[in-house]
């Protein structure tokens, strides 16, 4: 007969919160289910990671605190690793040909690195993009690593694939910051760091990695698989055996 | 200085409730983020949306009440039409040549309507998939309109778009029962409705929805535009010029 009554008390309690406070972020059913501002945020989200909103430029203002509480509250990291156990259910059934030329693909920024701290300054993607803001914070090196995936960097090196970190950042200006952030945080032992040339101002991000994957394949490579946080890594030509989309509702690479 | 006395007692009584229930199903932050068992249900459905989590044969056994609320809690519906909202954007952008081939291509099943009612009953995905039970269900011409996107389809006919519905179902078995089906739930005006023949047995969705596309651009249609509940609805050849994944966390076709 507890149970009952545990639940009407809740039900009353939550009642005179949801008044008392003005808001509906509270949940209206056992199983967690968001209220309205919530619901819609947690919508968003989704229709964001399944690739059907894009081209957004800025988080909905209404969704800062929702974005704010699923990065640094812990749903973010265990979406991450929900994603990296499902990456290496896959990497345990890819027979390796041994011969050096297995490869897996990652991106770099907020796949191996975070820059989360950077964009909690940026109301976490609620503002604009801003090219100099972020010059100045990737050029500190300071990014942590997202640790499930520098764990599933470390299995896939101990497998024996070729991990190729592929960035959209340029060569000249964050060459050394970038190889000295990666190592400084864990990621050692990667096979090549390729960053954009003078060649490749100006190409969006699928045309620019779809090239270097091509490239990579002409050199004999087999791309088992392809991590990262925008679908743009992750379409085009050549995409590799199998994508992963990491999370990611700050923002959005064309 | 009312809030924070506020919070307090929140947190205080959330905290007594949680104790008492002996449960994590209630938030852990003001803005709804799940509690443990719940907080494995979204990311495991979050995976599943974006491709990640890939042919899985039933939905996680403690899974079965976050399912069964997302589908008939209100954030499926909410999903749908935030969906929706991003199709019609779309459509208002895309300029239409008048000649007649311009199409659109909608899948049947949980796209154009529901088997909800039907999965219910199947635990909501946690039961393995039963052809005969879904046989005699589909036989019975009782699936329900989605609601969205019976509204999504009447304004894509007014816009001059052709609507050509793709399913996977059995031209044979459900020809007349699926057209009768889609005409009770007001699925009117639809310019083809094109189902598997004999020639098509045992071909998955990929191959199969591809290859009806390829001729579908062969006979001069243009297509703007993609919708299904799977993948495999969306990805192969042809796939058109968008694609929109709706949400479907209680079954996978590969």
């Amino acid at each position: 007969m507890m149970q009952p009554i545990k639940e009407v008390l809740l039900f009353l309690l939550l009642a005179i919160f949801s008044k008392a406070t003005g808001t509906k972020d509270y949940p209206n059913s056992r199983y967690s289910m968001p209220g309205d501002g919530a619901s819609y945020c947690l919508s968003w989200r989704l229709a964001v990671e399944a690739n059907n909103v894009r081209a957004w430029r800025t988080v909905p203002t209404q969704c800062l605190r929702y974005v704010e509480s699923y990065m640094i509250g812990g749903q973010y990291d265990r979406d991450v690793e929900l994603v990296v156990e499902q990456i290496l259910c896959y990497v345990n059934e890819v027979v390796l040909s041994g011969d050096g030329m297995d490869a897996w693909i990652l991106d770099v920024d907020d796949t191996c690195i975070s820059n989360v701290y950077y964009y909690k300054g940026k109301r976490y993607g609620c503002d604009p993009y801003d090219p100099a803001g972020f010059r100045a914070w990737a050029l500190k090196g300071g990014c942590p690593a997202i640790p499930g995936v520098l764990v599933l960097f470390n299995k896939l090196i101990e497998s024996g694939l070729k991990v190729i970190l592929v960035t959209g950042r340029d060569e000249e200006t964050f060459g050394q910051v970038t190889r000295d952030n990666l190592h400084n945080q864990g990621f050692v032992g990667y096979e090549r760091l390729i960053m954009r040339t003078a060649a490749d101002k100006g190409k969006n991000a699928v045309t620019y990695k779809s090239e270097i994957r091509k490239q990579l394949l002409e050199e004999g490579y087999r791309i088992w698989g392809n991590i990262g946080d925008q679908w743009s890594d992750l379409q085009g030509e050549c995409t590799g055996n199998r994508t992963f989309k990491l999370p990611n509702p700050m923002y959005f690479v064309p």
